[in-house]
């Protein structure tokens, strides 16, 4: 039908064209543009469709995180955790719209389109049924999906922060936090990157945020652990207590839905698909990202073995989550063999870093900072190791100022939370577990206690 | 190689147009319309991507109903749940195929060819290498996505009415209820509408099937869960007594990924995809889909907190799926915050109407009746708050015609198959739990019952 | 933007061709095609496409082994099916990068480009940015697409092994197996048909790997089991004794996964997606799959219903399995019907084939061997059924021969192993978990057993 329509069209142009005069040359090229029309915004399509994809997968690392921690805290915290969760996600949601994107993108105007219009107005997504000609960008892709897309990567920055204070930290407080997290620290500092700021005019490269999404969720989780304190008996007379995650299997998921997810982090983080370049950088992007998993997974596994004479589960799947932050700075330039070595990298630094936290009394429930914050810096520095472009003094730039901002500002957002409504839970609550305290619901509540 | 081709193409076909005259003409329309020919069905292999991929996501959502449900009932019924939700899926496969989708499009004759073609014969996707003059509709999808897709609406039906009649109903006549819904009710009531029929005369709205799939399933679950009765124990000298769900990871899980799956759900109802207007629609369709699931679990969580001293898991993870629900109806049209907001007061439904239930002795195990039944009726009739081409009482008509006639079928089909039979596992049977007793297999042979 | 510089180039070309004369006409040809350029590389965007979608799909299903496996085992051993189950993905990311991909496809060089270039070198994705003149086959898809697609099937070929030799087999020796099968057994084979090999010559017909990749990871588990026994106790004075599996509902979701999965597993391997006829055949494929696994699953329901008087969850889950390896060999041409009678034998096979195994004495902890082996080879064999450019001699030559390769490198590498560093745990540490004493770490710390 289509393929008939551009039949007649060309007919009626050529005829047009050997008839008349200059007249008849615009007829011309408005046929052939009029029947090639809906087809040369490709990329927009393309771009819009890498967007909803990518976005779902790094949706899908919500479910990630809250696996990993349910899996990783003991029984008695299970279900806190799991609320924890759902409602940190879902806040981000709602701040990050109301707030977060218009502050990340400050410059441009595209996003904003309403009453209230402006930095702190309510994103207005394009019109329903909006054509090229009224799309806000149609040499990028629809708002729609660009919204869609950004929003997950500040829910994951949220998602970093429970693991680490988990166990103690009491419900609302920890909400109190995220609300801030995602409305006001996350969009700032991103929009020096991302929003094109001052980070980004320094050539600071960050491709899919090692420093501007794990970092940041490493820093405040880093701070809230600092303020709250230790689990109660975690360390004692010199010695660090076990506290055995309850579930593994549930975080051995955990992991793979974020290793899954993770290919629409990085890969989606080439904002473009319509070429055959762009293609192509996605492909190594995926390809690249895998082999750093990989390459974390099984460094850790070895050097485990080696130190402690029995691979360790836990640090294997925290040593393919490293492998996954190393490689998010630069996840294109590097070849497949310098993606697995820096993923292994990541590994081994996970393996040294989490009894390195402890010897300082760091309690980090599930391992994220070394994860997110130590890898994330790691994987920001290597960034000139493989891509010609960047530097190392604008790496060390960008770590330092982004880790300076989010340490005072986390600091300063724990501190009156906790001044006014407390961070931790009674003492009591604490032994007792969360769940029946806090909740009044058990995680497992079947499940005798061995 | 294609790029030289088009070189070499035009180059002949413009030579032609200067050497010859009105057949010239003929000639270089030919000639570029077949260099581009390829290129240009573009909209029939986005929309049939679409529905692949909505499809793919749709299926995933038959997992999340498993888990769910698998969550929330009593270790010793976890097995049978788990039975029901593979093999209800697998029916509705094998019967929505044999029946239902060509009784849902009865209008057309696309999707049927061959010896038993017409309304009940057995459906047959467009031949191997079709080409664009043979597909069934080149300015559509392909006939095999497009089943696909539709085969997802279908069983994510029969998935919404295990949850309700569990740990009491017998598997047989539990499947046979599902053959019946797949082949019969569903597709007929689905076929008003989406068949091009009267409540789609009528201009009743319903983009991705608030009424059509959700209340449905809802009408069809409290029919069971009416003739079937109360588990034992339930309601008890005016007091309702909790039977808890015995693991809330796989709750969560579940519900996360119901959360994922409802953009395929949602997003691939837009049923294009090819065009700019089309991609950015699809994209206002995923935001607003996780607005609404965020609006539904934060209104439960404040709800709950609010009534109960203390937040509820399991209203939380309810809540999110009203949300979803809700906005089901009208995905596309709302704003960001008008999703928020339909989606909340789905949460709102949800936090009083199970108590509500409770009251009436009706026992839904897992509260598909106030997620997908109530919250579905909400999200129709919320369409008209945003969508100005839909009414009141078109929206209200619908609702009533699709639950009168979900009603009475359901009863009826509910009934006959009672009375042959019986819907009901022995007294004893549901004491021990359906696990030993009619499957022979416990979920968690080893963990000791608290 | 981009219409506006289709109207001017064309408007300009056309003038020329009015002014000129033969020189203008190659220039309106330039001038059209440059315009167009960007866009008619659509079969090269949508091809990789498919593989990153297909690719991640796949991956999933290394989950979908985690938790199906980790699902069957007894609660001791589940840490170290997890820890095995990820380290094998790892390291087979590792060796199929570093020699299995290139010794795959040995008879061109576009995958291979560098220092080391060869058969034996690393292979080396496009160059950042390439173009489409420097793209490896512009018309076929990236390089990074197909590796990253191909090497999820040499992954899931390890998969399938570690589920039947569970329970007894050593961590490292078991990993040990994996690298010489990701490295050279699994690529060699593969070779030979989808290398362009002297199978493929043959006319042998494996269209998405019911042979290559299921029927190898199940010839190498049986000799795996053949030489390391049965678990302890398995076998008693003639009886089978049941093991049973500790967690259903972790068993039913990595079934759901590998089912999710398995859509990208086939539908990826149409290796094109940019025209209608390959979009409506990809349509067909994920319409075929999925009836082939309710068939299997609904196979095995009524037969152990019939057989056993009670269901089998276990049964019907690796039902819908052997449903899904059943239509992997040819899930293009069979209608839906045949579709669902393919998957529908493969159900029955797993019902009759694993108490057949016992009788032999085999241990196949999760059923691997009549899932993936048995249904490989009955699905390879049933293509000439619907496909009629298949014959049966070249099957049963295509199954021979990749059968005795296979078996004698497995027994060759397994015996190696063997007596190199033993295959099986000692007997009190096989009686006490493999995660205790191997690991020193529970995966249900806290859960009583029963």
């Amino acid at each position: 039908m289509i393929k008939q329509k551009a039949l007649d069209a060309a007919a009626a142009a050529a005829q047009e064209a050997l008839d008349g005069g200059e007249d008849a040359a615009a007829a011309a090229s408005d046929a052939i543009a009029a029947t090639y029309a809906p087809f040369i915004n490709g990329d927009f399509i393309y771009t819009s469709v890498l967007f909803l994809i990518g976005g779902f997968l790094v949706f899908w690392m919500a479910a990630g995180f809250a696996m990993l921690e349910a899996g990783l805290v003991r029984s008695k915290n299970v279900t806190m955790q799991l609320t924890k969760n759902v409602a940190l996600f879902s806040l981000a949601a709602i701040f990050y719209y109301l707030i977060g994107y218009n502050l990340m993108y400050p410059l441009g105007t595209w996003a904003v389109d309403g009453v209230l219009s402006g930095v702190w107005g309510p994103g207005v997504l394009e019109s329903v049924g909006v054509t090229a000609a009224g799309a806000d960008d149609i040499g990028y892709a629809s708002t729609g999906s660009d919204f869609f897309f950004q929003l997950m990567f500040c829910a994951t920055t949220a998602s970093i922060v429970s693991g680490t204070v988990a166990e103690r930290v009491k419900l609302w407080p920890f909400l109190a936090f995220v609300i801030v997290l995602t409305a006001f620290i996350y969009p700032l500092q991103a929009s020096w990157k991302w929003g094109g700021g001052f980070l980004d005019a320094a050539n600071f490269q960050d491709f899919a945020g090692s420093t501007v999404v794990h970092s940041v969720g490493g820093w405040a989780a880093l701070m809230g652990a600092l303020l709250i304190g230790p689990r109660l008996g975690k360390y004692k007379d010199g010695r660090v207590i076990p506290m055995l995650g309850s579930n593994l299997p549930l975080a051995t998921l955990g992991t793979f839905i974020l290793w899954l997810g993770w290919f629409g982090f990085n890969g989606g983080s080439q904002l473009a698909m319509g070429t055959v370049s762009d293609v192509a950088d996605v492909s190594r992007i995926f390809s690249n990202t895998n082999a750093a998993a990989a390459g974390g997974a099984i460094a850790a596994l070895i050097l485990t073995q080696l130190i402690y004479k029995k691979p360790d589960l836990t640090m294997v799947l925290n040593g393919a989550l490293a492998g996954l932050v190393s490689i998010t700075a630069e996840p294109l330039t590097p070849t497949l063999g310098a993606a697995t070595l820096i993923g292994m990298v990541g590994g081994v630094i996970v393996v040294f870093a989490v009894p390195f936290l402890d010897k300082l009394k760091i309690d980090d429930v599930v391992g994220a900072i070394p994860v997110h914050l130590m890898a994330g810096i790691w994987g920001t520095l290597a960034v000139p190791l493989t891509n010609g472009d960047a530097s190392f003094g604008a790496q060390i730039y960008g770590i330092v100022v982004v880790g300076i901002f989010t340490v005072v500002a986390s600091l300063v957002v724990w501190f009156i939370i906790k001044a006014i409504m407390g961070l931790r839970v009674e003492e009591e609550v604490e032994i007792n577990g969360l769940d029946s305290a806090e909740l009044g619901m058990e995680a497992y509540p079947e499940f005798a206690k061995g």
